[in-house]
């Protein structure tokens, strides 16, 4: 583990109690003492920060595309670029097992390092302290939401996504329906030909089932082309 | 609509601004100017609160007890149960078909209409507002959790549930894994007789897959029992 001095510059942030940075640092692999409590709690604070600064920065976005914007900040790929810019690689506690394994350099561990870098920092120092941290991480991210694309619901989307690499359109299924009249809940299968299985996706209609399924489509075919 | 200081008096907080109020219990159904923007705040507020209170209360409590704990608190159910007592209901602006249809009575309004309130609380005069309505609302049900409850994972209480009610046990089944070594995302679908569909779970892991399949289908099963 390195010294945490260069850390504490790049997050433009010294802890207190440099042994909560520690602990954020600790995989559980490591041992019982780890993180994960720590981005139990990141995870909720970074998501009340991100939502305050969205819904002040987009006074007409509607709710759903508040929730997309929200998402495409807090997916585990964006928060593992900003550990990877932090270098929290470096610095990770981890067994012996994801060390030889290559566990510092593992996308999902690294996105949980810096959530809970965010809950070490709000319990050393409380959430002002902590909103600037995220502030910092995610001031241009945010600036850089185009609200055009956003604009655009999952099904359009993914149509766009598939025609503009020559494939076929999506096909969707529903495949259950529960509950009584005005508490029903949809299940719709989307399939590709791309891939073997479907993506299913619920909601309180069948569009918003549908747009659910699309936009975890569109998540299955990034993550596949990050993979 | 009636007068709002009976509800000022219920919530414990005068609103500075009371079209915030006015705003936070209009329905969508009653036009553009409606409260969803408003929930997707509070929800977000809601979720920060609780979180760094379980986390305080709950010292021992590793990172998926925590999460099984806040669910329970933030769920609909509980959410619309609040605005019950409030009798958020005699207050919501609705447009004339769910009027006629009984919306006011309606546990998913009532209950994305609370958490509106709490976004409208945070607007008027800040976090601190919001938390301690939250903490009024719900320090009693935070005292009442039972961490014996908690500490049974997701495919127990569901194997308890069935047993109790003299069912027979769920099945699970994989039915598809996707991703590379490492980074795999198992899907699990669990099926019980009573319920002509199975519910699917996803996971990095088949256990984990199963313990959220199990986690959807007592929430389900709940539903339909409260439904």
């Amino acid at each position: 583990m390195q010294n945490l001095d260069k850390l504490h510059r790049k997050l433009g942030y010294v802890f207190q109690q440099p042994e909560l940075l520690e602990r954020a640092l600790t995989h559980r692999s490591y041992g019982a003492r780890n993180n994960e409590r720590m981005e139990f709690l990141g995870d909720a604070i970074l998501g009340y920060l991100i939502s305050t600064e969205l819904y002040r920065q987009f006074p007409e976005a509607t709710e759903g595309e508040l929730s997309r914007l929200r998402a495409s900040l807090v997916k585990g790929e964006t928060l593992a670029s900003i550990a990877t810019e932090l270098a929290l690689g470096d610095y990770l506690n981890l067994g012996s097992g994801e060390l030889k394994s290559g566990g510092h350099r593992r996308r999902s561990i690294l996105a949980d390092a810096f959530e809970a870098v965010i809950g070490a920092v709000y319990l050393d120092s409380g959430i002002d302290s902590a909103s600037a941290l995220v502030q910092a991480f995610f001031r241009e991210r945010i600036g850089g939401l185009d609200p055009r694309t956003l604009k655009k619901d999952p099904k359009t989307r993914l149509q766009e996504h598939l025609q503009a690499r020559g494939n076929q359109l999506p096909d969707y299924q529903v495949i259950a329906t529960e509950g009584k009249a005005h508490e029903q809940r949809f299940r719709v299968a989307c399939q590709i030909t791309e891939l073997a299985e479907p993506v299913i996706g619920e909601g309180t209609s069948r569009r918003k089932a549908e747009q659910a399924a699309a936009e975890k489509m569109l998540q299955t075919l990034t993550d596949r082309d990050n993979g």
